[in-house]
């Protein structure tokens, strides 16, 4: 066998990735049959099982890069981005995910690799929090971890929603009322901001 | 046949219910055969579906029960209660209603079906809500429509989170961040009480 660059296994990966994200979009986890997977991707079950071990390690590989990206955003932009972008995903996608909870809490190890998405994004989401707190932009009568599990609740209820195919509540009526709920004295009910 | 008496049919619908929710929530909607329905009911598919036309019917039949009973709790004895109940409930069956999603989506029928449940218990959450807004005890700077879709948001992060088997955040909690949310100058940071 030939042997291929490192950056053509990663343009490869990509392919596998990019071609999976859509058939999963398309016919759900279940649905997406390895038939399927290859006629998305454009590459052999071969080609695809010698990037990935399986089906569920691609979906969970799409999974850290989903947590990877929003995590950035939070820490990056703020909430607001991570919220519009929310708005904005296909909602195919985003039912997908809801199909595998079931598994997630029947399936010990794979609740737990799920937790254990994007760990570096998780963390600096908590730095973000940490230095919007010392800026007085989130209240700080609540542990920090509070304040994450609340905006999470609402993110799973905002892509819940989407998902099951209801129009989508306006991102600045979300984040006036997020900013109350977790805003710090520098910014609680008066004109609003960004929260953290 | 013999004829039987309402008060017979009303107990015979009760059974199946009750058998179908179990049935449910063991097994996931799709996993819900007729075999199943009926083991779990005790009653031969005849008599199931004498008293409903088909599965999906019985669903929604329960799903129209909880949105009545969550919409009751809500109205009756105010937010805490129905966090307090989807805290409680069975995550299995919350898992059940998830496997749902796809189907909300794709099938237009079946999404207004959903929306239409339990109209009643929509009516009183809406006078409740406009009965604490006059007591000062919801903002009135927001729609109450805003307010009754960020709880909405919150509920069904909620009962996803339950769904997949994470750890349920502590009631009081989400109620106190929720309170600074939606809480009008009654109560907004004062000692908290159960909001709306």
């Amino acid at each position: 066998m030939p042997k291929i660059s490192e950056e053509q296994r990663e343009r490869r990966r990509e392919q596998i990735l990019a071609g999976a994200r859509r058939c999963f979009a398309a016919h759900g986890y279940e649905g997406a049959t390895v038939i399927r997977l290859e006629q998305e991707t454009g590459l052999s079950r071969g080609a695809i099982f010698n990037y990935f071990p399986s089906k569920e390690e691609i979906f969970l590989a799409l999974a850290d890069r989903d947590a990877d990206r929003l995590g950035r955003l939070w820490a990056d932009e703020g909430l607001a981005a991570v919220v519009h972008a929310l708005v904005e995903e296909d909602p195919d996608w985003l039912g997908t995910n809801l199909e595998l909870v079931r598994r997630m809490r029947t399936d010990e190890s794979f609740r737990t690799r799920w937790k254990q998405r994007a760990p570096e994004a998780e963390e600096r989401i908590k730095t973000r929090l940490e230095d919007a707190r010392a800026a007085g932009e989130v209240r700080d009568d609540v542990p920090l971890e509070s304040v994450g599990m609340f905006v999470g609740l609402l993110m799973d209820g905002l892509a819940l929603r989407r998902a099951a195919g209801f129009p989508s509540p306006e991102a600045g009526t979300i984040l006036e009322l997020v900013d109350s709920a977790i805003g710090g004295r520098a910014r609680s009910r008066t004109p609003r901001r960004t929260p953290a």
